[in-house]
């Protein structure tokens, strides 16, 4: 099963309650929250008091994606702050698989996110503490860029990869993931699409309507 | 003339612009943004996306302050994104000059930030270049914690320094800014309130009370 | 053959010449130092003025685990304190081929450490100035923490990776190498074992005894 | 009253309970213990464990001396180890105000250590929160160098401003502290004495008979 | 078709255009700028200013090598000093597709370079992006080291990864590139080769004379 | 006296020894080198090897000016480069007075360099082991910036402050010293120029005539 997971810090931010109400109507499957610092990426957005103040308003899954360094210092705060989900960046200055056993610990599922260049060896020794794959798929910090059209090759390497292995892991894909390249995504092993500017929060059209345009591509399929 | 500056990230994160609505009919004079990055303070909240989404709805002046390492990486943002006054602290990487004076390129108002513990002669030689100090009361980070005793002695201090130069740059003063505190801050030499969770966002107590309180205090000096 | 190293970082820090003799008349193979900056681990232990002290006591070889930020710093005190072995983490911030020319420029075994996430391809070029690899089997910084399964697979994957070059490198594995374990990492090809908490520092049991078991599982295979 | 700590780094590191033994016996008055995280200084010395490990053989007070990098981090790990008293750096990266706190919240006394170089206006907004100032009289991280003749007078000025305070706040005097040098820091204001290498761990001096001669200058004044 | 870059820190730093008109007329086919931070490298040799004023010399291309931490930061003044290639270390904090995707926005020819450790698999997901990579056979920092011979393989594996892939990308080779060994690295697949003290700058022989001698070694294949 | 020091970063690059004859000739009395890393100021410009590239070429003192962090592990290979002066920056990671030692342990001059921002008391413990102050009177990082004009109450305070404690240490002045601020300096205090594209390198104008407009400015007090 593929499921859309909306990028909040593309939403409205001064009406975030108000968003959620509609995604949830439009049967959304989770929320993807991008935490940065500054420092792994060249922009800060939000941290865990917004994660905090719209727990309340929605029992979908909250997936914290966090594009900072040393992770392992945000990883309590944010699943006390609500998270169900937390992923951690392989490039980051991390203990990639103590940060998982700690994610974990909370209950949580723990993913991993990577780089557009960053191979797929860095997952080799870590894929029993791993519940899901964050693949980028445009260089994380922005809204607004290019699909890097590689990271299709990297998506299927990936997919190749866990089946050999025999596991069952999601693969999220996260990156202007448009109307146009969801089909190729799915098709290559990602299941779980991360939507923002390109599918989800078009200006002018309704949530509903756009939420409902991904899951028709999704069940074309 | 003393301002109030509701500090946003105590406000409501889910309604924004609701809170704005509410802030501006009850006439505060500015708002204040803590913009921090997980390096230099221990806590990530909000970024240059949160003030361009606020921007349309209100004209009132926005306060940025940056808790951040390297802050000169984020001024050009961050004044693209609408503020009007931007605050760097002395103790991060920063030349403290230099980014002040790339602030006053944007036209806005350039201020420095200080800790608690940071001694004022930090000032010295950049009086000329700067429009505020923004005397922290507490250390920066989190919402809810206790005033300094010290720190009065340090906002009387720094006016004392200010007059003594014949100087007129505001003092504003940020942390646990209660109506407790606010005359005595007043009386010390502060002209900038910055008002969080313990005199304007105070939970069930509707925003225009609550600034209507905080204005009484300061005219009834 | 397989060799035995206790963690002196495991011993009785009060105690630790005598310690020392207790191990020496026990004829372990080595000693392991632990050297934590608080940086690259999240602990600090111990440094070079705590190899000098103890070289005076025992003829084995010294065998220093640089858990640091740029360990091309510290090779030489270490060196100079009495190291016979030193080995440096790939995720550190460190030039690794230099690194272990450094090493080796002293006359001592070079040798490369991993965290449990770190790919095995991290070697494929240094080959050459390997005299050992440390395979963490937990994620390091304290000691008493819980054997990583899956990096049982890894020691066999290194050990068929040297096989095939024809090189003959030793494999120490570290973190929690208990009775239990003992067998299965021997299987998998390990042939330098790190002994602490789990295995030699018993607490109530004679340093001797818990080496003879030691010994016997190395020996039964 | 003028109080005595030997450094233990110091000390035997091989025999650090017999040691303490000997030094309790001559009637020491505290520990000093020296935290080095080769990033703040250029050494890695000892950590938690070995306090902890100290801690049950003396009653004497454990004074902790970080000299780290954001020493926010060791503070708890440190205080649950059995220290009495932490001092952080000023120069370290680090929210000065809050840590003192974080200290004092453990019930412990809260220190601030001053490397050579750095002005006694640091301390002017943190007075009410300080137990002790450890003043560095050499520059911080090895045993062995020459104290530096103008913090003489940098203990007197401290001495003043605390007195014009009215404040009673201790004055530590840290590096070759030496029996030649003890009638000046103490004539100066300095009344805790860390003592190493020049005064009580002499080579061949018996350690009862290198303290009851720094006892007797403390007295003879 | 092989080319020949003079690197031109190994020049004589005094007489720089003099020596690119010998060089011009030696007619070498690039001039390599070795930029180094003191952070990445434990070296500062040059940067854009340097560029800038020897670019109206000579119309052959200038290949900056960035060896600096966080190379998106030089990308743009490096460009406009006028550099035509830009080569960035895969090993540095960086964004490695932005980085070549930020050197390719300015028309520019876009490289990755590789310490001699690092493994080939860095580059799996970023070929569609990249014009060159820059292999080091030394450890970046120094002139006048060893080569180091496990890099003769490292470029053949390359060479066979990109015909495997059926790209053309260019293997530049850097590092103690002496006539001795040239012929080695082109009949591995090298294309590109750094000609520093150990072919082009050898003291007392004329410039025009030495790259004779590496053109001939060229044509000799 | 005052002395006279073009700054190399000013001169031609391309032409520096020519350059350096043509200043000799002009009797100029120091040689300035200002060494940036990229990461204390954002520039990178030139390093030990230029240094000593052009040691042979003048017998004048060669000053160098490290714009770096951790100083301390530059200051051996500037120093065996050839240079006859040493500042560091207060504001840099350094052990202040420890690296004031270093450089003296060399024989050469030790100094320090302060921003425009940094108050003075951070010289208060450190004029023992001090032969001169290099105020910036410019941001440090580029050349052609504007003269900041509350830097002229700082040298008049510094040298105040010298004369007060009967201490006979130069003062060094650095960023836009014109001709038409150079009377100003000087009366302020200032009796080392640092002559950059404002004073010594203007374009299409004679080295020696420019020195000799400066060295009449000196005159004519």
């Amino acid at each position: 099963m593929v499921t859309i997971g909306p990028s909040l810090m593309c939403a409205d931010l001064g009406r975030l309650i108000e968003n959620i109400h509609q995604l949830d109507s439009a049967e959304v499957d989770f929320y993807h929250f991008d935490i940065m610092d500054g420092n792994f990426v060249p922009n800060i957005t939000l941290g865990p008091d917004l994660i905090r103040s719209l727990r309340p308003y929605s029992n979908k899954p909250f997936d914290a994606h966090l594009m900072v360094e040393e992770p392992e210092r945000f990883i309590d705060p944010i699943a006390k702050a609500g998270a169900n989900m937390i992923s951690v960046h392989a490039e980051s200055k991390v203990h990639l698989e103590r940060a998982l056993q700690q994610i974990r610990s909370h209950g949580l599922k723990a993913g991993v996110a990577l780089n557009p260049s960053t191979p797929l060896c860095e997952l080799d020794y870590i894929m029993d503490s791993l519940d899901y794959v964050c693949l980028m798929t445009v260089n994380p910090g922005f809204a607004g860029q290019k699909f890097i059209p590689r990271t299709l090759r990297k998506i299927k390497d990936l997919k190749a990869k866990f089946e050999q292995e025999g596991l069952d892991i999601s693969i999220e894909v996260d990156g202007n993931i448009s109307n146009a390249i969801i089909p190729e995504v799915i098709k290559n092993g990602a299941d779980m699409l991360v939507c923002g500017t390109s599918s989800i929060f078009i200006p002018k059209e309704p949530l509903e309507y756009s939420v409902a345009q991904v899951k028709q591509l999704i069940n074309q399929r």
